[in-house]
């Protein structure tokens, strides 16, 4: 912490966040629907200190907010900064918010300074962000870039099981531009777009830096409700060999996928691969009683869309070898799959430039987790993204990040806005 | 099906069976709970039976139920016939109930043809063997033969929260004797004791047969809480070295344990190893996390203390290097113990002979699930059991005897008490 006063785009931002938590608070944590109450009213909160720092405030067919600090030639394609406000149920305050926040501060620093940039500056609130609403990549996004396929727009979110269309317009949105996929900010007028977020894993914590910059997104397949059946016995009546025990099947799926991570690992690639949830019926399950049916999630991802074509593939190959081993069969069910993204290179060049001005180590690392800024990347914006140091991950109440980390994003952010067209 | 009308012993199971049923429905499946309304309404039921086929009925302290046709010689031992009236939640109808059923069967059949015993035989009801209820083993028998650790009264109902104890007082009991180890029917007042019981795995249906004779019951130790920590993370976010990860760890844990078993059968000993449960945090899981909990339960079983020893110090052992190598730590919570019990060789020779005079082949099996004969063979009363073949399994809906096997196995059993002091 430097020895002298905060500014006034520092104190902005720490109120912000304090008010944020308060409106939000869901204990633990806080909660922020996609396209409900707590959303639209972070949403409101953004806007009102967005058009009291002067920007002009719009927002889109699908409930996203543009804050725009227009710039000297209003015709030249804009400056994106942008972050989501939706959160996970019970997560924490930081995963989403923090970035928009930063862009705010950023309104605030040029505001201040009473610099006016060459072209538009745009500050992004996104919609709809955390897949937990909707089992969705980045619709807030893709709406926006009329993107978003139609069935999209029949996908309910899983706690009022109403559809994403339904939620647009009792939030006072209007899904039908979206449908026909007309763009609410096109790809063409935007010149770069930056998102920062807080890092959701500990590199940077490791690396004692209070900001990355964000090579590659990783892309994904999730099956979100996949099960393993066997069939129910007595423990101790039936037979080994007439078991047929949807446990010992799981225990296999995790173990053959695992050997597959490591030979992935030792040819140089890069994955990952996630049981989030494992569930036996409490209807059913009991100790003396052999299971005939596990419930899982399983969570695969990588950077190469390659390696998530073969972990498809081995993951059918190992389900099969599982199945006629045990006598268990597996349903999967059905794959939500997002794209990875490489970051804009040239970008992430200009961004480390300005960190260098700024006085800031950037180390480059990549993102395991999804974002706004892939969904940018994949309508050919280049896009890039800021990590800012965070401890204990995401999506839970205790994830924490130092408002002092998040003022070294934004005199990155002011560095490079302010010399976009210099350089 | 014999081409005959059913005798009056087959119309009274059957229509005992059906009356049962109707009274402890619980759709799906029975219900009748240890101590509860109804297992005391089929008390009630089995003692009016046992009373109009003249029998003399005697409740003990603990509340189990000893129906007594007088033999010629009352100061002999007895022969005990005997099983359980409780069953697990939404279980089936004959785990028990059938047993004591036969005993009645064989009652009618004694005094349809005014057959006077040279001993006592006594037809016993047995309370609460169904651990689901209480975590303890055989209770009623234990409490019968003077036998419960006093600690076993504080034992809670898993529903209730109520101890022994105090169900037993609510049931118009009187647990003091009980406390005290004051024996309710005496070891040496037990000539032998044979139980009648479904079969709840599928050997007989595998070897054609309507009855077996057991030759060992399996003890067995179980966790019934359970749990592998690690901690929390996204998936996608936290790189690999640092995960701690709850499934994975699970995973390694039932992996060690299989090879354990494999390893054992190989050498010919005889286990039975089972996780009843698995659950991750519904308010923590989902998708994209890494579990930083996930809580099972574990059923070890071997009709050989030595194998139950070994296995439970080869748990220690894996348990301690998949924490090392996985970051995890394990909390296997209290132990549920029963002993192994060998079934008196003499009496199974005694039932085989019988079944060659019933004309029933009666193939010898083991019995990995426990039973209340372990309980008097572990006070040295000489114990048989004769298995009923069964379909589905037990301790669910789906259990499915057919009535014409229980006659089967009363006709062993008549022919194995008229000829008992024959022999």
């Amino acid at each position: 912490m430097p020895d002298r006063p905060l500014t006034r785009s520092e104190r902005l931002t720490r109120r912000l966040l304090a008010e944020l938590a308060q409106a939000s608070a869901d204990p633990p944590g806080v909660t922020r629907e996609a396209y409900g109450a707590r959303e639209q009213g972070a949403h409101d909160r953004v806007r009102r200190e967005g058009e009291a720092l002067g920007a002009l405030a719009r927002v889109d067919a699908a409930g996203n907010l543009y804050l725009t600090l227009p710039g000297h030639e209003r015709g030249l394609p804009a400056l994106v900064i942008g972050s989501h406000l939706d959160s996970v149920p019970h997560g924490g305050n930081y995963d989403g918010a923090a970035g928009v926040l930063a862009g705010l501060a950023v309104l605030s620093d040029l505001a201040e300074a009473r610099f006016v940039p060459r072209r538009d500056l745009v500050v992004m609130a996104i919609r709809a962000e955390e897949a937990a609403w909707f089992p969705l990549s980045y619709p807030g996004s893709e709406a926006a870039l009329g993107r978003l396929p139609p069935a999209a727009l029949e996908a309910r979110r899983s706690d009022t099981g109403r559809t994403l269309g339904q939620h647009m317009l009792e939030a006072g949105f209007d899904p039908e531009p979206i449908r026909r996929g007309v763009p609410q900010i096109p790809a063409g007028a935007i010149a770069a777009f930056v998102e920062v977020h807080i890092e959701q894993g500990p590199r940077l914590l490791a690396k004692g830096c209070p900001v990355g910059l964000v090579t590659a997104i990783a892309g994904g397949v999730r099956h979100v409700d996949a099960a393993c059946f066997g069939a129910y016995g007595h423990s101790g009546a039936e037979p080994r060999f007439a078991r047929r025990d949807a446990v010992l099947g799981f225990t296999d799926l995790v173990r053959g996928l695992e050997a597959e991570w490591d030979a992935l690992e030792a040819e140089g690639s890069e994955a990952t691969i996630t049981i989030g949830r494992v569930e036996s019926d409490p209807t059913q399950h009991g100790g003396s009683r052999v299971l005939g049916e596990l419930r899982f999630t399983l969570d695969l991802r990588s950077e190469h869309q390659a390696v998530l074509d073969r972990l498809r593939a081995s993951l059918r190959r190992i389900c099969a070898e599982v199945a006629t081993r045990r006598g268990v069969r597996f349903e999967l069910g059905p794959a939500f799959t997002w794209a990875p993204a490489r970051m804009a290179p040239g970008l992430v060049d200009r961004l480390e430039a300005a960190a260098v001005r700024a006085g800031l180590p950037a180390p480059r690392l990549p993102s395991g987790a999804g974002h706004d800024a892939a969904a940018f990347a994949g309508a050919d914006v280049p896009s890039a993204m800021v990590f800012v140091r965070n401890r204990n991950g995401s999506h839970n109440p205790d994830e924490s990040m130092d408002a002092a980390d998040l003022d070294a994003a934004v005199r990155l952010l002011v560095q490079f806005v302010t010399t976009f067209d210099e350089t």
